[in-house]
């Protein structure tokens, strides 16, 4: 079992309808927390297996609470609607009775929707992922605040890292490519974690430190194929110590699978 | 009263915490229904009302369930959690024991935010409203069909009109000035309302007909000074029989107030 299925493993209660009992890993924290990516697939995960023939997110919206620790969590699920093409629902994670994120998603089948394209949106110019920076060049303070980065083989294009070098563009973007470092393959569940994988993006701002997520919502648009994605995350409005960060995921196809968009709290 | 505030007038319930009623206007119908914009902030009328020294709908994500109709209206609000800064809570509008919309919601309070503006972001270019379009000129068989255009001063730009004239320009754009036809100045609350105001975009891609929302969610960023916004309307991707309509609305001072982004139904 990959580590991805495995941190986001979930165990149906034999008594209590709609509810899922897990374990939130220690590999999975950042900056003190569990990574919000994540917190959105586990729950994100209850809610599929609720959703019977639609299994798939296609738009999910996930509000933080409190910060999620490792350690078991549960997340009770309540289905709000059934509809021929989407299921709607809502989901509560929780630790030790405290609340961390409230979610809520309409769920459809990602396979079932024709084929047909049109798109005006174009894949990012980056280079191959053999030219782009890889996690082990990050700095060692960075590494032992963000555990996950170990289960990311994550590059980031060199235009977008010169943050890490006293040197943010200031333009507010980074970008790079993205697959799992034990080899799983993505799927729509692993992309909600994908749009929160990146470093936040106030650090090509010239703003290092923790930006808590608000709020996070992500529309998975296509089944993604296997092999390496492509991630985008930019900014272009800071202001009043809010900024929002919206993230494109594109994958070896050059398809545009998913986007998301979070509101989240600057770095002080 | 103006018209906005009279459509989203709510009468707190004697017994039951949390509950409020109101009517849904005939007014504000558009193709069968009453317009997603108008039913988020009915909504969010009703969580504001409950969220205290928080009374900004920071996020707010709706998923709309079934279709919308004049008549009375229910919203049943729940607070999840009050912190120091931001209120979160959910709303289900519901008309005849029937449930339209589910609501999730962060709320603070936008004056209280320092003012520092960091943006890359630039408003529209568009002639000045006396040179767009006004819907006095839009197709009879369109005002028919949108009661609610009659309360919008609301002004196309010219480049992006082609599509009234057999002439889309296939770029998924459509943008203009916005104010009440009734002089009722922009408020957080109207901002819900106008960021679902604008004909549908994929009008522009050559597809007439209803796009019906899934899911729409606006972050409110700052309280918008009086007088005209911009507001843009776009999509870059429409696939599998979906579409999303991001839109940004500027205020007369020039600022980014508000960032939406929906997923709505393709026309078939």
């Amino acid at each position: 079992m990959s580590e991805f299925d495995r941190g986001t493993a979930l165990t149906r209660h034999v008594e209590e309808a709609g509810r899922y009992d897990g374990e939130l890993g220690a590999g999975w924290q950042i900056g003190g927390g569990v990574n919000g990516g994540l917190l959105l697939a586990f729950a994100a995960r209850a809610l599929s297996l609720e959703s019977g023939r639609h299994p798939h997110p296609l738009t999910i919206s996930g509000h933080y609470l409190s910060a999620s620790r490792p350690g078991p969590a549960t997340v009770r699920t309540d289905v709000v609607r059934r509809g021929r093409s989407l299921t709607t629902g809502t989901a509560v994670l929780s630790q030790d009775g405290e609340e961390r994120l409230r979610v809520l998603a309409s769920y459809g089948d990602l396979g079932a929707l024709d084929g047909e394209v049109h798109t005006s949106a174009q894949p990012p110019l980056m280079p191959p992922p053999e030219q782009c920076i890889g996690v082990e060049h990050a700095p060692k303070e960075m590494i032992a605040e963000a555990a996950l980065l170990a289960r990311f083989d994550l590059r980031l294009d060199p235009a977008t890292v010169g943050w890490a070098l006293g040197q943010p563009s200031k333009e507010g973007r980074i970008q790079g490519w993205f697959r799992f470092a034990d080899g799983r393959q993505p799927d729509p569940l692993a992309l909600l974690l994908v749009a929160d994988a990146l470093p936040p993006v106030t650090f090509d701002l010239g703003m290092p430190g923790w930006a808590p997520t608000i709020e996070l919502t992500v529309h998975v648009r296509a089944v993604p194929a296997p092999g390496w994605l492509r991630v985008v995350h930019a900014t272009r409005n800071l202001a009043g110590g809010y900024f929002e960060e919206d993230a494109e995921i594109w994958d070896e196809d050059g398809r545009l699978v998913a986007q998301s968009r979070q509101l989240a709290r600057a770095p002080r």
